[in-house]
């Protein structure tokens, strides 16, 4: 019996963290990180704050797990797309393309995971995941290099100089005061601009031909 | 009297105030911003921990400033090379040699710049400064496509994708885990590698020839 009440304590514990961790991402999506306090969740969720601080220290500890599976589900998008079946070089622009519309269309949560200023556990992590980005493009530099349309020396740090490029090109497209610009009427790239001026650049770089219809970034 | 008394006060406020800062930069160089702690800055100066918080509220507030007087030095003398007679290709090459020999140089501070995982503050800054970063290398590449070496579209997009990209080639070989690989006697790119690669990656990427000496990234 004590077996089987624990079991379900250790179920309903589990329940629960995922619904903490669902409402914390719907905040962080519609707010970014700044409207991510323990109380305000708590309140989202339906629980006291001291229930909810028994699943996460502090802030920085749950901001940094929301940080995790949200850009998980990145990666393997992304990761989906590098390794499908097909050229090289149509591969990368396709995964480009998809990373920048996905992050377009999530605008506020994009800028959260990419850049939003704050605590450390989160910079921790965006370490970490940049690490698996460049893995991944590393991979298809190698299968790039190896078909003879890619020419790459150092695959690593160009697999590194491809994750910048791509998170930092769309930092600035997608940050509070762009949007605030956007909304008074000043012109701002859109998300075709960025897709294609990361498409030319990320493609001349690893000195692939461009497609024909991108001749300039 | 009380004018000069003063007068006077001010100047000794400030002249502590730059005591503070050139000891904290020290620490920050030596050990990363984690090495930067309110108590261990007030015993370099030889002050009271009060006193140091009378100049500064608290360690994000002292962390950002330093890293703002570190970074302000570190841009002035990109845009000294990038802003020099020559060819834009060439000004380009050696913006981003000096760049990746100065991170070198000081491969602790540069990391902690970079990317160290740190206070919020510091990541406001650092969009601030990647922002002044970008606005450089647009100007750069403005006088490229008009001298009809560069041929780039989004002027804005590929100067911010160039930021990115330097960013992210050094903070793996200058990261603290890097470090302690190469002392294990494991493989890691020397300063020649990044700077080539680099040089061949940005170059390419914006549509420039490359140096002969360099035919690979």
């Amino acid at each position: 019996m004590a077996y089987r009440t624990t079991a379900l304590r250790i179920d309903r514990d589990q329940a629960l963290r995922q619904r903490i961790l669902a409402s914390a991402l719907a905040r962080v999506a519609a707010g970014g990180f700044a409207a991510l306090t323990m109380q305000a969740l708590a309140e989202d969720v339906g629980i006291a704050t001291g229930s909810l601080y028994r699943h996460f220290h502090n802030k920085g500890e749950l901001a940094a797990e929301v940080f995790a599976v949200a850009s998980q589900g990145e990666l393997e998008a992304l990761q989906q797309t590098l390794r499908a079946p097909g050229p090289p070089a149509e591969r990368l622009a396709a995964g480009l393309q998809q990373f920048a519309a996905r992050a377009w269309h999530s605008r506020r949560l994009a800028f959260a995971l990419i850049a939003e200023p704050v605590e450390p556990q989160v910079d921790e992590q965006r370490l970490l995941f940049r690490e698996a980005y460049a893995e991944s493009f590393g991979e298809l530099l190698e299968q790039g290099n190896a078909a003879g349309v890619f020419r790459v020396s150092h695959l690593g740090l160009t697999a590194a100089c491809l994750v910048g490029a791509i998170a930092e090109a769309l930092v600035g497209p997608l940050s509070p005061p762009a949007r605030a610009a956007r909304e008074a009427g000043y012109p701002a790239p859109s998300l075709s601009d960025v897709s294609q001026a990361l498409v030319t650049f990320c493609l001349r770089a690893v000195g692939a031909p461009l497609p024909e219809k991108e001749p300039q970034s």
